[in-house]
């Protein structure tokens, strides 16, 4: 393969993750781990895997009572849907609770600290596999201006999150660094899915310059006072 | 490589790109073309070939005229930076004027239309090559909420850009589709650089159902009246 060119391959055989579970070694005995892959594991199974399933019988009262506590600051509604500012600072729909990819009866809460959760993962896959990783928790969110979803970083491990754009002039203002995170976690989404029980992929071929000590909270998570769009 | 993997693969050696120079004869000069391959393009390079570079004095007054010029409405305004809504419906910083990868005393406008450009380097390609394939044409845009920008699509040729999520149950409103034109166009910016001298990727792996007919004006853009944030 031509020089420079990425890999981006799906975990499979991950299974069902349950409380408790240990995601890295379920990810581990699934795929062989290389030295300086990016792992990308979908927030949906970090949930489940930490036990941050809450009961949820099906109704609109029920349902904007678990968003109103997960919400911060609730930007705007319109019917059902909300879009509202979580403890980390993002801004999604609701709340970042999920009600899709969850047992019946049940609505997934984000994780508390993604961070630390991508760091518990990573730390747990290069203990089990003796090979150098990063990670990347994902998950799917809509944006302003344009139709469909993609999914972004919620928490990273041992890669830097935001990569400045190398030999630009940058007259374009202060946003002339690449969310390298965010990007990774949508390149594994064209192989991961859900539905599918594809809850992982790996993403081989990054520069090792990229792998760092990081941050989506600090990092990418934005400064209210930077803030135009509120 | 497992089943369901992508390549994505910097093409190198393309050069420079001047008004009405072939961007398709470049890329299949440059790699190996096979059948679904989907091809991403920097905006950057569609701009040059299209002629779309205006001159530009370096002064804020010329900047402010030439990013009036583009856009229909003015979103927000912070110092130098202007978030702006271009005649395609984009809202982006300058209204899409490229004031950074392109030669001294010019400014770069956006393509008139991104969707007919990739319909023409598809065409270009698919002839030079004698493949069937794909084109994304991306460009760099910021985003609210999150620091650093990412690639998206700003124009499709042979592609679904936005795809129903398979399986899902859809609780969460009507969004729950995944725009992977925009999801390969980030994928492609990791092995991409404009300042690196590598303005296209080519994508190889992509599922043959995800190929037909498209355009991210009328799939992506999102209706006015379907917003939320303006």
């Amino acid at each position: 393969m031509t020089e420079g060119s990425l890999a981006v391959i799906p975990v499979l055989g991950i299974g069902e993750i349950g409380p408790g579970d240990s995601i890295a070694d379920a990810i581990v005995a699934a795929v062989a781990i290389d030295d300086d892959d990016v792992v990308v594991v979908a927030r949906t199974i970090v949930s489940k895997a930490e036990g941050r399933l809450v009961s949820y019988d099906g109704t609109p009262e029920q349902r904007q009572a678990i968003v109103e506590g997960e919400a911060v600051r609730v930007l705007r509604r319109r019917g059902e849907l909300v879009i509202a500012e979580t403890r980390h600072g993002f801004i999604c729909a609701n709340a970042g609770v999920d009600f899709s990819n969850v047992p019946d009866g049940s609505a997934a809460l984000l994780p508390a600290d993604p961070d630390r959760s991508a760091r518990r993962i990573r730390d747990g896959i290069e203990r089990a596999s003796g090979r150098r990783v990063a990670v990347v928790i994902s998950d799917t969110f809509g944006r302003p201006w344009r139709r469909g979803v993609t999914d972004v970083a919620i928490g990273v491990a041992g890669l830097v999150a935001v990569r400045a754009l190398p030999n630009e002039r940058g007259a374009s203002g202060p946003s002339m660094a690449t969310c390298v995170a965010d990007e990774l976690a949508a390149a594994a989404d064209l192989v991961m899915g859900t539905a599918a029980g594809i809850p992982a992929a790996v993403i081989r071929g990054v520069d090792r310059s990229w792998f760092g000590r990081s941050s989506i909270r600090s990092e990418v998570v934005r400064d209210p006072m930077e803030e135009l769009f509120r």
